[in-house]
């Protein structure tokens, strides 16, 4: 047996330990997730969550500090040979929706809960922490555990976190997201872009309202408002490189109240999902020109706002690769798969940015009804957490991390 | 002398005698209009109103027949020598609209009012026939005297009391309206359409919703919304005589309530305005046509719901230079007007579609502050009441009515 | 009998014996027309047929003008004891059209010919001014004879003329318009306006051109060109008093050679029709407004040209009745109609833009086929040339043209 | 040393054989491919070229079949211990193109040419074969040399070709194409599709032609066109999953001739550019709707031609691999790329349809100014010729392809 393969079988030997400490774990990563379930916290108003998870993070007997860029907190494990720094982020914030489960362990909080996990989150990434200090001298890399407030409220929690130093020092940062609607203990990689830039735009045409049966005495809003909807098709259709990636959709348009009354102003909301940064900026630019100059063409005046959501977020190859072959290694390849690029904003995005990262899904849908994220009866499949904390353990146990 | 013109100079004679009678019943037209505006009656529903005016004329010994297609009240004047048969129309329906106004005379019944000047219209037609009976020595033709009900709420009283024989035998019909916003003592004729037709549309697109980021799995009713709006100006633009009249505005659209997510519908409602009836026609078949086959062309379906108003009212070109003429054999050059076309419908029209008429218009502004009409603070000079009577009276004073 | 009434019957029949004299010069009218149609000039380059003109009224004996604002001819009848001064103008340019006409007396002129009818307007005044000599002692007007050059091209004749003083003392101008495709022996009038102001536009897209599988890296003319084709239809449908009159038509779009290469220009060429002067100014204004900046919403540019015609040509109302009364005294009730407005400029426009006046129309189809103005094969009826002089003639016996 | 790295290095050893070998045939690739440049034969009308193509297999010893599937010419290389077998193609069609260029081996048909390099390709190939002969005991897999004629005008030759039994028995088939735009030297592989379905469409828009000023008495087909084009930019921003692939282009429109006549007619030719059969059929289906509902809701109707290209071609991920490790064998990281997907349509396409398979790409500018394919003035670098060959000889030395 050559070195190598010796060290390759020591090393697998030691995964295998280490997984069966999180999954030892899981009953108490559910106390903690229920606790936080309880309890939820709306985003940039999170107190005693923070206070919660860094009390853990100390008795634990790990470096802590709180207040990162705010709110959040970040704990530190030293491995006694550390080769590299390889960061975790969990988020812990909740939504401003009234929990309507019927469950021991839903919401006490009117009108917050967690809809969207990150309890889980949270709970899995303290199940890994208590296993890396449990197998300590089994972890060969220092490891970063970033606990991020206010994901869920642009602009986020973690371009301030990062600017207040959480990734000092970090070689490659991971992170997850359980998903509801995804089959309990299947794995989700995607290299590349795994999820939109969201930007969200109001259009309002000001024309100039009359009676509808003198026209020419107004400026019609309503006609001007169908010639921005049509021109907008081409903003994807002639101004976007085919083989990329773009959507604009108007999502609403509202304009008067009588049949025959021509009315001031018509108003239209909508969405922008891209993911590279040039189509980003060129789809911004091209829906305001053209919400502008039409209006003026027809001798009226428009109004854009333009909401920027978070940037896209961009898995690396190699820190994608080593996810793959994390998940594989824990979940053997019928349960590992691609997924497709998803919609909703994540601010995951800012982290992978500054340094090499990948982000991943964790499918947690629960038994009976699956109700998808940001629904007022959302839940998970509470092993989903483990699966979490494994594939972090696994991370630090692929070849390629060194 | 000739003898011709000694016959006209008798003529003005007896018009002057007969005006002067219609000045003198100015305060009664005033009692008898403030009644019915303290008492006022849906379109429809007239009760008290139709038993008042026709208990009026048989106190002043004329025929009355009530019930006339339905709720109308026809009284008849004969002439001992008449040539001719002129019809004089007033209509005597009040609107759904609290009063809002502080005068003694105001409405005594909740949530409805003569908001329109029907009671003046009413009111003068009878201090009409009462000059008419005072003078009737000096009368050359038979008057009918035609009270109107339900003109305000579609299909109007016209039709039914036409279908009810109010007409037969009637040479020629005229019909006056009360204006508020014209100034007061001015007179306003014109020949040929003086009212449009209206239409009432409501389109509503039937696409498919979905979420904004995956718009092929919706079909998008916003931008098939947007296609119709655009294509409808063709109706105008294109398929018109550019020498004929028609308007078509979208007043409404609506549809969606979220930035990021596709509607399954879209709604618009709008007005079409015409004069000719084949013009009318084809808007009303070009715009069904547009709507639906845009919307199939996108995969969705449109519902089109057409409601129609009233004909567009045209006034005979003989009978429009009889009121001209009388007008300014009243008011002198300097009083009387060409009025433009003017767009809310009037069920006059069909009395003019089966026998020659002309309808016209009586200055009414009144001091202070003027309300158009439909307005909660809607109210009128009472002295156009005698002009208009005035004019009726003059008209049957102008050679060529014989 | 009246002493008005008997002045009438002496102008009645002063008139008759006036019109026989214009019957009787018809040979000589077809003599002359017929030597003009065998020697055409095209517009702006008139030399001999001022000539000839000039020289006829030198013949007459009347005072004559030539090189009037360039080319054009001005004679003068006095009459004995004038009250007014009428003026009568005809055309006298010819098109560049190859005569196709196989008559004898087709024209000698490769590529000219006179296929509008000036050459039958021309003919006819001049014997409308034998006529005036013939009987001098009859005519009650002044009559000023102007004969105009460059009708067919723009900007005309009739603005130079008019500064060069042609209208100079003149109260009231009339001209006459011979119509192919009119029955021959009616007459048609028409009060306000009868021909169309004329403008015409192009526009040109000025986008990137590319190839059609990668239209990001082009700005596509084509997509542009047919947003501001809709978008134009709102110049009619939106911001035109429904009342008044206006066309705006894209007559031609030419756009790229391979369906699969996008092309770098894009355009159009259309037409404006309208009356007045606001709608005109407005048309244009919009015009330009909505293709310059629908084309740079879309990232390209516009190039629009436009070209202007004649003004709308407005006939008085006063004058109009002469013409009307004019025609009913000579051709009849039978023979006399109101004419639609007609489509085709006419400068015209510019004498009643200075003094009062009016444009009629003569009936002159041909037996046979009737081919339109400008047509390779147009012919007229010659005895349009008498009608049109008589008329011309009845209108100074007119009694409100004193 | 190991088992398998000896191995490896003598297939090293032997690959670097069989190089050289192919390198040392360039000067008679040179001669066959000018022989071929001078004598093209328009698709589906080869008849020399595959006699020429049979006689030099003959004399090489190998299996031949002509007449395949029509005019197509199969050879087989018997490897002595094959594990697979192997196919590569050649197409050997030229164009209807008049060559412009100025060299000796200029063609000497009138109208054809070899402006795609399919000469390149055909001689190529021959030199591989000889090349295999030379080395028959180092290949280790069979070898079918594909010989097509008719790739340029659909339906090709590969269909026909496949039907009548060319990929009998074979694991594999791989194929390449020079690029005259792409650096000699340089090649391109891609995983999955590498160049588009191409449909072209053209649409008549059939409406009814008449005076631009009057255009309610014409069906404007102009107008309707523009609602066309507008329509269509929603098959691509709407209907289309916004992670996949389409192009719609609208390449030309044409319509009218003067500025103030409507025309009948609109013509439109385009393109349309997608990879994945659904997304092809949706497009076409989206198409024809749009064109024909658009038209008939303004009352025309439309023609739809849609003319077929051929299919996506879509390189297997294993083959693309392949494929990848033998251009970097041969030539180094340096000059091995991959390439985006590319437009024109190739019918490559059918083989890994039925196949396994990989298609990729061998720049070869040629020194001076360099001509697009179809260029009337089309060369390129030689020497591409024997990197095409190399890389197929070094594909036989893969691991993964045993």
């Amino acid at each position: 047996m050559s070195t190598q393969e010796s060290l390759k079988q020591s090393l697998d030997h030691d995964l295998q330990t280490c997984l069966q400490t999180v999954d030892s774990l899981l009953p108490e990563m559910v106390l903690n997730r229920r606790h936080f379930h309880r309890h939820p916290e709306l985003s940039h108003q999170e107190v005693e969550t923070p206070n919660r998870i860094a009390a853990y993070y100390r008795e634990l007997g790990l470096e802590v500090r709180t207040g990162v860029g705010g709110r959040g907190v970040v704990a530190k494990f030293n491995a006694p040979q550390a080769s590299k720094t390889i960061a975790f982020r969990a988020d812990f914030d909740a939504l401003p929706i009234q929990d309507e489960k019927t469950v021991s362990y839903r919401s006490t909080v009117p009108g917050v809960s967690h809809a969207c996990g990150h309890d889980g989150h949270t709970a899995a990434l303290m199940g890994l922490a208590k296993s890396l200090v449990a197998n300590q001298d089994k972890i060969r890399h220092n490891v970063v555990l970033i606990h991020q407030f206010g994901e869920e409220l642009y602009p986020g929690g973690a371009m301030a976190m990062i600017e207040d130093g959480c990734l000092d020092g970090v070689d490659a940062i991971f992170g997850c997201h359980l998903q509801s609607m995804m089959p309990a203990g299947t794995m989700y990689y995607r290299e590349g872009f795994i999820q939109a830039a969201v930007d969200t735009f109001k259009i309002t045409i000001i024309g100039k309202g009359g009676h509808g049966a003198v026209p020419h005495e107004a400026v019609d809003p309503i006609v001007i408002a169908a010639h921005v909807v049509t021109a907008l098709q081409s903003i994807v259709s002639r101004n976007t490189d085919p083989l990329k990636q773009l959507v604009v959709s108007v999502g609403s348009i509202h304009a008067g109240e009588a049949n025959n009354v021509l009315p001031g102003e018509a108003g239209m909301t909508g969405t922008i999902r891209s993911y590279e940064p040039e189509i980003r900026a060129s789809a911004r630019e091209r829906l305001s020109r053209i919400a502008s100059q039409v209006a003026e063409a027809f001798g009226a005046r428009a109004e854009v706002e333009l909401e920027s959501g978070y940037d896209a977020l961009y898995n690396h190859p190699s820190e994608t690769t080593l996810v793959k072959n994390a998940m594989l290694a824990v979940f053997g390849e019928e349960l590992v798969r691609e997924t497709p690029p998803v919609m909703p904003g994540e601010d995951f995005a800012y982290y992978t940015q500054k340094i090499p990262g990948a982000f991943f899904f964790s499918g947690a849908q629960p038994e009976g009804e699956a109700y998808p994220h940001h629904h007022a009866k959302f839940d998970f499949d509470e092993k989903a957490m483990a699966n979490t904390a494994k594939t972090f353990m696994a991370i630090l146990f692929q070849d390629d991390a060194e």
